[in-house]
């Protein structure tokens, strides 16, 4: 059975003009969900889909009455402040808001005044996180990350063997994460500087970014009914990008016995468009695995996971400094990747996270953990790129960086391309670093 | 200053005979909050207050419009479906309400007659989680549990040497917390046995409790803003049991390197009723620090911690066999232990989350981590007390346990007493291990 359907079709053209240009992220091939309301007023937040450098306001899509059937009640429920309730509905009903969608943004669809009357443009928006995230997750699932980052954190035992078996997750904090554009404080923090006899307290020194992307989920599972990993997508809505900002000296000092907390707990920064899985079906991969290597147990395995559970989605890192902001220069690019290098894929997160009755529920996140490639210049963190920060990273201008300076903006893109299928893009998420708060002298 | 007023006084009686029993948990200087509603039926869930063997419905008080002043306003935040708009409101409404009902409750109250029409009886509720969990973060403040288990997990190496400066913690699942009366299926999962070259997939086989106290976050933190350890303590709404259901096959192998994740994440059960601070205030104690240990990085220091930041709670496990419920025989006290034993208190758990900027919000719980005491048979876990499932511990009746087995039942329960205040108690926190699902043959 094919994934694709007539919304992937790449000679598709919309009457928005600017989604018909090749470079842009959102041709109709694509529609992402975000949350969104005009800049400077007090609208109230609601779902929005990109196109072009527009917004289908979906409240006002709503309000007017344009579509029927399931695609009715979907976009009355992506019309709330949160897509949670959109989440929740399931596959068939984002489906069929998607191919209503598509038909009514095409050139010459007999909607298009009615559409029209419901378009904002992106640069008059403000975004927020759009969902009510209840439970955030961070995989690991780069082996290329777990085996770098290892060898500087354990030189005599970098991949440790429970990689290959399992897909290694911990919980992450919810609270604290923010919509692209969120700026934040240098944390504080506790850290064992080298030789010391006891720790060092103050703002972090070894500010780090992990390159991720986000999965939300869909419908949950009810506790103790494990989802089986042949159903495991129809419990994703969608893909965005993530920053897992990341205080490497703290880390280092806290994250025995019990993982990461701190170092980890202060900023997390997603791009406010989420890609469905259905736009990204044309580029799907197969999962390939190295024949030396331990395959999948049974749980973690299914045909279809072998033949396409794997996406070809081309990452780029980034940074700006405060000098190349104030220079109005270009920021620099400091990696490159693909998010088909993972180890583990989407369902398999899935099918692992439930598998001990765990309920998953509506727009709980999942991080795909740091998605560094093969070679170190697709790694998707300073520490891997600069050595530990022993190879300082140079940069256009005569800068150079091991890790975050105060004023560093990153910026995180993705986007899928290929012959014969329309180029679909994630849009970007921003941060900015922001100079500590004072340490406390009592 | 005194935490104590007229509300702690032990010579106070309630018009609710009840309340009155020496060993009753709810005298009327206790006070504390759940969710409820009446069983059987498709009423709402609502705020109630215990008293003796009743409840004080909330929405009902609100309804009838028993109280003015701060006293109404935290009332009506009460009666809603769930507790965060009452933590959210903060320290001075909270005890305003708990003035109004002491009042309201004594012997000879004017207002008898109408609080009267506003009872429940325990016997006739059901209870749920009382606040929506945005975020639940388990800590580690046990030495004497970090140092039992870390002797099972790493033979040479069983305290690390960040225990005494760093109040361990990582993030947890928020979505599988329930109440007490909690079934859950043993969980499925990957372990490695011993000397085996491959993992084995199947149930759980050494399921475990972890012996804690929750404790409910109030108002919140703006992101970027470290709560100062002095006023730590007004962001915390108050203390109920939880019992922190571990499967310690599962976690031995896949908590390397980013910590417990599904060894944890299948359930997690709480009690109904959370204490208030106040509430708790007759049982504060200084919080000692062995003179050769470290002492507290100053962020986590001030007089009043030293002073009174520990709690004497008594705690203890009591193990219900399938068995025993047949043959209606009283269950096995396996464990006794205090909270004063911790080695990090309340007010520094909210002052190390929070220095790293980290927002906590109304609602959020802290686990305390097994609170295992200073001998064994004041461990908090299973596999402290049978040394890792080679010493099983005998129960009467002839029966055994190393782990837990189908159909065992876990009650923990926490109360204060002390010469010169009334003793107050948590009620209990119960949970059932059901039967694993069939391992899938996929």
């Amino acid at each position: 059975m094919s994934l694709l359907n007539e919304t992937h079709d790449p000679a598709l053209r919309s009457w928005v003009a600017s989604a018909n240009h090749a470079d842009t992220d959102f041709p109709i091939q694509n529609l992402p969900f975000a949350i969104f309301r005009r800049k400077g007023g007090s609208e109230r937040f609601r779902g929005g889909v990109a196109i072009g450098d527009q917004i289908v306001d979906l409240a006002a899509v709503a309000a007017a009455g344009v579509f029927d059937g399931p695609a009715a009640a979907a976009v009355q429920a992506a019309a709330q402040e949160k897509l949670n309730a959109l989440m929740a509905l399931g596959q068939p009903a984002w489906s069929a808001l998607r191919l209503a969608l598509s038909r009514a943004l095409r050139e010459g669809a007999a909607g298009q005044p009615r559409l029209q009357a419901c378009l904002v443009p992106q640069a008059a928006a403000q975004y927020e996180v759009p969902a009510r995230i209840g439970d955030y997750t961070d995989f690991y699932t780069s082996v290329h990350h777990a085996t770098n980052i290892g060898r500087l954190f354990r030189p005599d035992n970098p991949l440790l063997p429970n990689y290959k078996w399992v897909p290694i997750g911990y919980h992450g904090r919810a609270s604290s994460i923010g919509v692209s554009g969120q700026a934040f404080r240098r944390p504080l923090g506790q850290s064992m500087p080298p030789g010391a006899a006891q720790p060092a307290f103050g703002p972090c020194k070894r500010l780090d970014i992990e390159l991720e992307l986000g999965v939300f989920i869909g419908p949950g599972n009810a506790q103790g009914e494990p989802v089986d990993i042949a159903r495991a997508e129809e419990h994703v809505f969608g893909i965005c990008l993530l920053n897992d900002w990341s205080a490497r000296d703290i880390q280092a000092w806290e994250y025995q016995p019990l993982g990461p907390f701190l170092s980890k707990s202060f900023a997390t920064t997603i791009s406010p468009w989420i890609v469905t899985l259905e736009a990204l079906a044309p580029y799907r991969v197969p999962f390939q695995r190295p024949a030396e290597d331990p395959q999948p147990l049974p749980y973690l395995d299914s045909a279809a996971n072998r033949e396409g559970g794997a996406l070809d989605i081309q990452l780029q890192v980034d940074l700006r400094t405060a000098r190349m902001r104030e220079a109005a220069q270009a920021p620099a690019t400091i990696c490159r990747t693909s998010y088909r290098h993972a180890y583990w894929t989407v369902a398999q997160m899935v099918a692992h996270h439930t598998v001990n009755g765990c309920n998953l529920q509506p727009g709980d996140l999942f991080g795909s953990g740091t998605l560094s490639g093969p070679t170190l210049d697709q790694a998707g963190a300073l520490i891997e790129l600069t050595a530990g920060g022993k190879q300082p990273l140079a940069l256009p201008g005569g800068e150079q960086r091991t890790f975050l300076e105060d004023g560093d903006s990153v910026v995180i893109r993705g986007w899928c391309e290929k012959p014969g299928a329309a180029r679909i893009g994630f849009g970007s998420c921003e941060g900015t670093v922001l100079p500590a708060l004072p340490t406390p002298q009592r």
